[in-house]
């Protein structure tokens, strides 16, 4: 699992950062990579990368804004071309449907795969499987903004193979299903319950990716213990007041929200073109008194999302 | 009076070339500068010039085929961020009001400048004023596809000095007045006719920029003694039965229309992801063959348009 970003950038592309858009590569877990946000020239990032089209199969739209979804027509145009013939589900506030179907009818797009629309009209539960759950709050960025929170269900606890060995059981089948929590008995009669052989279950990772928003308590719920949170941060902590005229958020707000809901990391992204190479080292140090395990990300970033220890 | 291409590739952006956008620049001859389509990711292209958004303020598409049109809500949001405040038309085939008006309500993107739009109903005069006359005729793509063609008026012609000393008239403002065709007297009494001491007018430029097409006498007709035409030129000119299935143009296709048109330069676009850098010089030997002044423009190449001797 891990995040990779394509867009770093606030509003408008600059030469340095483009609009806005993050993969959560899940290529280990589940051989699928999700889309958040599909600023314009998203499929120009991604031919940078190793990313493949076709196994983007989740895009999440957090909101409507064109530098989040102006990318959307032509990504879902292109990918028809490079094999996606897999089914794409696109998530977002409603609207998200009549400008992508506008732009595909308009321009006489057949797409060879079937898409399909899940327009948020309430906050919680979007998708559920039996590895991810991904739920949305709305935020605060007048238009309408969402967060999401990506969990992943917990992984079941190793076989103590040092416990094994301890117990004398050798090799074989019948270690699969002492591994599955079975009870087995061996040859010579004895039986053991692998319940007693398996370590404590690890607990599955949590992702939350914010759209564009003010500092909101409900940043706090979306983010609560995750792993990783991704946050806006348009302005710096001296420009407090127009991040709130302008529905953004700075990067110690963004800190604030990091430590309140005590995540692991905080990745701040959504940098103005106003911010020069030599302000992103201030951003983060600004940020890191409040939150020391921030980092400011740029374009083709990637960040491993660990599981626990 | 220059010709930028901004996207030089067909169909989906590749690392070498993006879609298609061509800018017409009459920095010299109006301020201003024309554009002819816009694929996704153009306004990212135009950073990496010195083309100015608030100049262009003409944009002619050819059809409504995604990479033609794509980046256009991108370019107009982009633009009133960079001080475009003047009116921006917009020409093209009847569809290209709902594309755009629908992504910019979608993204609740409000433009600061008068947008106007010029939807095709007829083949012809579409824009006329002292300088420029631009006329259209439909081409043969499957999709309703227009070709341009951009007529400059003709430049009176220069007084000429020669004669002028030779018949003694002095520096001054009636040396102005002479220029401009009047007749004048000298304080000597004599009377000299401005028409005999001007040269012969010299005739305006002609470019022609077509879109997408199969080979079609409307494209002679449109490119008829230009001094560009711009062709697309999907195919090498040994798939001519694919480019006709597709609806596209061979490299040779292309040469046969301008050698047809009298044309002073051929310049080939629109280049499959297929070729690679060492197949386009064969795609431009190939045309050359058969019209000489022919070039395979890549993405940024400009091409200065003169006006003859």
């Amino acid at each position: 699992m891990e995040l990779m970003f394509l867009g770093t950038g606030a509003g408008v592309p600059s030469k340095q950062r483009n609009v806005t858009s993050i993969a959560l590569k899940l290529l280990d877990e589940i051989n699928q990579v999700w889309l958040f946000d599909c600023g314009e020239g998203t499929q120009h990032q991604i031919l940078h990368t190793t990313l493949k089209p076709r196994k983007i199969n989740k895009i999440f739209i957090t909101h409507l804004h064109g530098d989040h979804i102006y990318g959307l027509p032509g990504f879902l145009a292109s990918r028809a071309f490079q094999g996606g013939d897999d089914e794409l589900a696109i998530y977002g506030p409603v609207g998200i449907k009549q400008f992508v179907l506008t732009s595909l009818k308009v321009s006489k797009t057949f797409l060879k795969y079937p898409l399909t629309f899940h327009e948020i009209e309430q906050e919680g539960t979007i998708f559920k499987d039996d590895q991810f759950t991904v739920t949305c709050i709305e935020l605060d960025h007048g238009i309408q903004s969402f967060g999401y929170r990506v969990e992943e269900a917990s992984h079941p606890g190793m076989l103590l193979m040092d416990k094994v060995k301890e117990a004398g059981i050798p090799a074989g089948p019948l270690l699969g299903k002492l591994k599955n929590g079975e009870t087995i008995e061996l040859e010579d009669g004895r039986i053991f319950n692998g319940q007693d052989f398996i370590g404590p279950a690890q607990k599955g990772r949590i992702v939350t990716i914010l759209g564009d928003t003010r500092k909101t308590a409900n940043s706090v719920e979306l983010a609560k213990n995750a792993d990783v949170l991704v946050h806006e941060s348009t302005f710096d902590g001296s420009n407090r007041q127009m991040a709130k005229e302008y529905h953004h958020s700075t990067n110690t707000e963004a800190a604030e929200v990091a430590k309140s809901a005590n995540v692991q990391q905080l990745l701040l992204t959504h940098i103005s073109a106003r911010y020069l190479p030599k302000d992103i080292a201030l951003l983060k140090k600004e940020a890191q008194h409040i939150f020391k395990a921030t980092k400011v990300v740029k374009d083709f970033d990637e960040y491993p999302v660990l599981l626990r220890k």
